[in-house]
């Protein structure tokens, strides 16, 4: 692609530098930025360069926070001693979204992925180990999506963890709610057979 | 969508202000400036930043320009008389790209459509009306997009000049190289049989 100008090329270039953004779309959004009020360019150049610099993440939950401790841990409101593991801040702000988790979270930051070169070292593991052997956690709910690295994490940390005085669960897998049984893939309607549950408890929030 | 930090939600609204860009994948890629350095950010920011506050428009063909005349209107190789209109920039490096047209251009800046309120005061009509009035241009090509709003432009520029001395021509539509014929739509076919031409000349470039 040739550019009439260096200032454009240098933005188009940048822009495409973000995943899922090809230089043909790139251009499309810069050029869009041209067309519109100067304001709208610089409010988005401070907001991500303020975000950048002066992010910080919660040093109990390790979740995108404003302040040393985020609103979730630092509510007492919510159960101490319950803690949920999410692979990122999406899967916090998903799981908040249905308004029935009234536990802990802890954001791992990715999951154990040697393809990807993401070994047990780049990811929050040692705090929430160190966080369970204190004593102060009752349950540990696991709910990273359950794909080969999903497992191998949830695996990872079972092992280190296993000896302490902790329930160890994992979010139901099964079929959704609004899906048809016989679209459904034969591993999750086998498994939503072999653990099912009591109707009663079926029922309770729907 | 709630958010844990005041800053990830400035900068996810500002992105999601980009055409084709929402809330979603506005946190996906705000997510993602997170976890690379510092440095990618500020790279992207001070470029769009630099590239609103310094970019100029060539004060002759109106494309995109690091100086005051675009390295395509002062280059004395191409044909000074012969003009393509275009709609936009991405046009012009389209053209660009073919390596075949050796005139210069005229970007219009959008095409006439009252349903997005774009009239011709909006558009770079009246410095091509002049161009043409002054007796510097011997060809005007159109080569906007074949709609409904690209045809009402044409006309409209059309009834302007009619009366000078100047050539107006249309890039030519017809069958796209490599396309089947079953598969076209009847008004490019039919245009394509009306407006054919000599074998000799087809081959010629190909």
């Amino acid at each position: 692609m040739e550019f009439s100008s260096k200032l454009l090329e240098k933005a188009v270039n940048e822009m495409a530098q973000l995943p899922g953004i090809g230089k043909r779309t790139a251009l499309r959004l810069v050029l869009h930025l041209l067309k519109q009020p100067k304001e709208q360019t610089q409010l988005l150049a401070s907001a991500l360069t303020q975000l950048r610099e002066d992010i910080r993440f919660c040093s109990r939950c390790h979740n995108i926070s404003d302040e040393e401790i985020c609103y979730i841990c630092s509510n007492p409101a919510r159960e101490q001693s319950v803690v949920c593991v999410v692979e990122d801040i999406r899967d916090v702000m998903a799981l908040e979204n249905t308004g029935l988790y009234k536990g802990l979270y802890h954001v791992l930051g990715g999951k154990i992925s040697p393809i990807d070169g993401v070994g047990p070292s780049q990811l929050n593991i040692p705090s929430l180990v160190e966080k369970v052997k204190s004593g102060a956690v009752k349950e540990i709910i696991f709910a990273l999506s359950s794909t080969m690295e999903g497992d191998t994490t949830n695996f990872y940390i079972y092992r280190q963890i296993k000896d302490s005085d902790v329930i160890v669960s994992a979010i139901a897998r099964g079929i959704a709610i609004g899906d048809e049984l016989e679209y459904a893939d034969e591993v999750t309607l086998g498994r939503s057979i072999l653990h099912r549950i009591p109707f009663e408890n079926a029922i309770k929030n729907s």
